[in-house]
């Protein structure tokens, strides 16, 4: 298939140079539009060994403003990088908006490369083409310009260029086992690109195939793809994926359905014991490299503060990290929103707890119009993805919401402004949500229902008594833990 | 010595709750006063296995807001951290402007442990306590607030509270391993720490020794301490270093010597066979774990970005990263002027190349007065420990100065505002830094005496011809590859 995109160009000198000369002032006269751009351009470069991928990005940076453009290239992950599900890398490296990030090798190479071998079977590969799609529409639907190049030359074209680097590069053994690679599987790598190519060639994401077997015709044709792709974005031409949420359907009342008069009894030995059961199994999930990630929603005023407290006395802060979900800064906005979240992945055997989520999408961002519709509207799947992906990766995610009656939750406003510690905790705003409740209710059942998945069910807490509460988060905790552990 | 700071003191639960109460009050106000100030504090937590540590970070987080607070931990390196200098860890968890960071271990422990072990000898680790003290010092002469706090018990209270600890975590052999070698080496490592303490207690970073053998005490002291110690800060109390420059003395005119008639011949072909050679010899470099960093300094419009244009056809950008410094960012500004830099640090095989670099705190940020005098008179040693550091861990570091005449300026000026891709690149700014040209002269010659150490000496070159300073670079490039590869 890849063979029709096979030319036999061949640019001559003069006519290259006379295409550069207009490619690099549209090129820079574009760029320096596209600074603007909320979001940034993601071109994906991959392809046979020896087609001149780098004389490509070079072309690339000869003719472009180096502060707009940032080149990642994905070989051996870090360790760091290995502990985490297979797309964080991924979104480690995303440009803030404005910017292009070329990919070396994105995330198919890795995949291709895994199938050839054996590691794994045809169905793990579609999966993972499934999963590339739905993460280059997630992004593509956000407003990110999204492009993947193939590089192509012909099995004749590599074995010419395979010998004349064969000694060039004797010296360094990772790049002749990597072209020897390329080289001896030829036909499967182009098969399985194909494979690649009829699954995730979308509206949203497009494959470009790049006849690489003359270096100034594909230098320019690659050129030219960056340059239209930016043009079609800031000429509003990008796809759009325009669901909007209707009213109609009410979902299940599980909120209203919660026992809110639970309490606890001997809390203060409960607590004890359950801190002294926590702390042994935290430090053996470190030591087994088990991760964990810790959700809290909830009311204001719903006492997840108090639970995280307690439970970072199992679980401290060597072990842990506490990240509080404010406003989104500058470099957050201009990524999509799960961007500061997927940062947030611990490493292997730690614990992230998170004071407020990425839920805030389907709640305050809905609520307060902070997100279009359309936007919170596709985000409850975009999570259940992200939650997989954790899930897939082995980590231990667990979903509270603390759920306190209307009336407690006044009772605590007023309370709060008598305490000199907690006075700066109440303003303005808690009260003005307070009359926002009924809305947060639907928001809450939507959520509920939407996002109660196999892999990360929510946990609902009744929190008037805030001991109970406090006492069920440890032992949703421990037993978790215990069930990780597989003791 | 440290003995001395042992005392008999027990709170009682009554006396520890009052206490406790009044300073949650007093340190979430003054937190909340610390939020706005320029720089971060940074407590570092070491000392004996069992001391507790782990608690008294929890009684902090039970009263901080947990969103102005970070936590790190510096147990194993990863691999990214091994790659570079000891420091770039440190370096990377430096929390923003108006934060408290918790520095586990701190960059102490690691390095009494070596020389506990016998890895270092006693003059290795002095090296190395001299080397925490710079780095201390840097950082608080530029406003960073730090304290350093060792948690100490007597060696019987260590036996006890060891047994005890024995049997909770033998399923985790790391913190076991762990506990059994403080509890063996306790004289050996008071000592180290006693060193420790004497070479660099100072009134820039002063060590506070917390006696721990009673738990509430020593949580209450603790707290204490950081309340103290950024009150202090908040009174503007913090120790100043203000050595200021003299006008009076002159230095060496490098510039004013170096021959500008130098002329390339047969560059074609000479580029062409540069680029050649330096290619095997980077990815011999990647293969070898050898980083390098490559600084571009110069007169506007000398050709920087031309002659990392050539380098990039050698050396591409799958092995470097282009690094134009432009105006500092909100998150860069909000700490020390090195930490962009010390972020930049490749990982091993990589290279760095810096269009513009550190050195302009003591250029633009000089004469434009971004830094006062005595910030940028101090970052000339700043710069050289910094170098030192990395020389020390093996990086290859080339520092290319290119210098054109003024007229040579002048007239690229003219022309760039014919080409259409270089006419972003002239602005007035351009013309107003003309008129600086002595003083710019001034600073250059400074910063050529200064910071021209056998570690990383000045490459000047003479750039009237473009071509001839592109093939300078290389020729420069490539010599120094052979000599880090031992060609």
């Amino acid at each position: 298939m890849f063979k029709q995109f096979q030319t036999d160009i061949k640019m001559s000198k003069d006519e290259y140079e006379k295409r550069l000369l207009e490619l690099r002032t549209e090129l820079i006269r574009t760029q320096y539009k596209f600074k603007d751009y909320k979001r940034p351009m993601i071109l994906v470069l991959t392809g046979l060994d020896g087609a001149g991928k780098g004389d490509m990005v070079n072309a690339l940076a000869d003719v472009m403003d180096s502060r707009l453009l940032e080149v990642a290239t994905f070989w051996q992950e870090t360790d760091e990088e290995a502990e985490r599900p297979y797309y964080f890398r991924f979104w480690n490296s995303m440009p803030m908006g404005g910017k292009l990030g070329v990919y070396f090798n994105g995330w198919y190479e890795r995949t291709i490369r895994k199938y050839i071998d054996g590691d794994d079977t045809e169905n793990i590969f579609l999966d993972k083409m499934k999963n590339a799609e739905k993460f280059e529409k997630m992004l593509a639907l956000d407003g990110t310009v999204i492009v993947k190049a193939w590089a192509h030359i012909s099995k004749k074209e590599q074995k010419k260029r395979h010998e004349k680097l064969a000694n060039k590069f004797d010296n360094v053994p990772e790049i002749t086992e990597r072209a020897n690679w390329y080289y001896a599987k030829y036909d499967k790598i182009v098969a399985s690109a194909e494979m690649a190519y009829k699954t995730t060639h979308t509206e949203f994401a497009p494959w470009e195939i790049i006849d690489c077997s003359d270096k100034r015709y594909s230098q320019i044709r690659f050129l030219q793809i960056i340059l239209d792709s930016m043009k079609k974005a800031l000429e509003d031409k990008m796809p759009k994926g325009g669901t909007t949420p209707t009213d109609l359907i009410t979902f299940p009342d599980v909120l209203g359905s919660t026992d809110l008069n639970k309490t606890a009894e001997n809390y203060k030995d409960e607590l004890k014991e359950l801190v002294t059961d926590i702390k042994p199994l935290a430090w053996e999930a470190y030591e087994k490299g088990i991760s964990s990630m810790l959700v809290f929603e909830g009311w204001d005023a719903a006492g997840k503060g108090g639970c995280i407290r307690r439970l970072l006395r199992a679980v401290d802060l060597r072990l842990s990290k506490v990240i509080s979900i404010a406003a989104p800064t500058q470099e957050e906005l201009s990524r999509h929103y799960l961007w500061r979240f997927w940062r947030q992945v611990p490493r292997a055997g730690y614990m992230s707890i998170f004071d407020r989520s990425w839920y805030g999408r389907v709640l305050v961002e809905r609520i307060e119009g902070y997100a279009k519709p359309e936007e919170w509207f596709r985000s409850y799947d975009e999570i259940n993805d992200f939650e997989e992906h954790l899930a897939e990766r082995g980590v231990m995610l667990i979903k509270f919401f603390l759920h306190i009656s209307s009336e407690e939750q006044l009772a605590r406003f007023e309370q709060r402004e008598d305490i000199p510690w907690k006075q700066h905790k109440i303003t303005e705003e808690d009260y003005r949500n307070r009359d926002r409740t009924p809305e947060y209710i639907d928001a809450y059942n939507e959520m509920f229902f939407k996002t109660n998945t196999k892999n990360a069910p929510w946990v609902v807490i009744p929190a008037n008594d805030k001991k109970y509460a406090r006492l069920e988060v440890l032992k949703t905790v421990n037993k978790t833990l215990e069930k990780m552990l597989k003791i």
